[in-house]
């Protein structure tokens, strides 16, 4: 008999949204203002080097330009400075999409009665900063981020605390990651239903399992019928 | 004889860029977000209470809204908090423009060969990404912040950067501003002409008397003829 799915927890970059699509486009802006700007340097080897530094620092890194800049130039040009910072929030804001058919699967979802959450390791404003600029920050009354567990997945705190929020039980529960180590091994392990999101970009290996795997967001309503 | 004007140098904010309305579309985008976001209040009120914490604070405070926030809900709601820097965010990329004939005004300025420049108080960055912002950055070879001297307007000292950056006598200078105790004060006394910019919206006491005041950007070309 299959089990009743009554809750839908997602991941949110690569699973709600294509960040890295989304940060490949607001570099390549920021690289473009700076040659624009007076920075003498190839836009292929400007994007290696950032992308370079985001690896050493991490995708959030504030001060990517300010390290750049310093690692191309020397003292950096201030004006080619603001280029860059310019041209990178004009992207952050305007170019943060969630992926094809994300808004009217949720909907549909939601027409079903299905309850909807978000389980992340973002901390809490950064979270609802994407769900914002996403649009999407009434659809979810659940947000679980790493501030209300202090724990990362894939340790079970926050996907126990997601279950209890909505008052369901684990295995009436789907999670819908991109990364099977830490989304999949994760949800499995407290009792939800998994589906892994292929179009994330993520390598798929099955060392876990997944009970779903989907290539296009709307697949999501072929599984909750 | 009329003196010959060689460079013109120009103050930032209400005088390239009308900031008072830019921030008050910012702060209305973001009373609109908050309130959309759930948070139970007057949109006239939230204003009010917004340009108090400005008054207060500065104008470029950061955290204006958790402390309006915390005013209003006690813990500031993450979700309400985020909608707000959000729709701030939006607005700031979106509607900072500078006042109608400016742009124009500069290129015929540039193709008489009158040297153009800025001299503002804003810290270097700060003014740098200004002018990004405004895609103004190509405009102006000389930008005078306040990181190059140290001292305000109306000290003499980022006056007489300017025109020695620009290769010119002070008398060949005219400095436009929308502040007479400031700009017009200071650039009189290093011996630049002056220009009060009424449309800034400044109160003009003529306590201090300004060689020329012009009610719309494209005057300035009367000014130099």
């Amino acid at each position: 008999m299959p089990r009743k799915i009554r809750a839908v927890f997602f991941d949110l970059d690569n699973t709600l949204v294509d960040f890295l699509r989304f940060k490949r486009m607001c570099l390549e802006g920021s690289v473009e203002a700076m040659i624009d700007a007076g920075l003498k340097i190839e836009k292929d080897e400007a994007l290696r080097k950032l992308y370079e530094l985001y690896e050493k620092y991490g995708m959030e890194y504030k001060h990517i330009f300010d390290d750049f800049l310093r690692e191309t130039m020397g003292e950096p040009d201030p004006k080619i400075l603001a280029a860059a910072i310019v041209a990178y929030r004009q992207r952050r804001i305007s170019f943060l999409e969630p992926y094809p058919h994300v808004i009217p699967t949720l909907l549909e979802l939601m027409r079903k009665g299905i309850k909807l959450g978000i389980i992340t390791d973002a901390p809490k404003l950064k979270a609802w900063l994407r769900l914002c600029t996403l649009k999407l920050h009434h659809f979810f009354k659940i947000v679980v981020t790493l501030d209300d567990t202090g724990k990362r997945k894939p340790s079970p705190e926050p996907f126990l605390l997601g279950i209890e929020l909505a008052g369901v039980k684990p295995r009436e529960c789907l999670y819908v990651g991109d990364r099977e180590e830490i989304d999949i091994f994760g949800a499995k392990k407290v009792g939800m239903l998994t589906c892994f999101a292929k179009y994330g970009g993520a390598e798929y290996k099955e060392t876990v399992v997944s009970d779903y795997v989907i290539e296009d967001f709307e697949e999501l309503l072929e599984i909750i019928k």
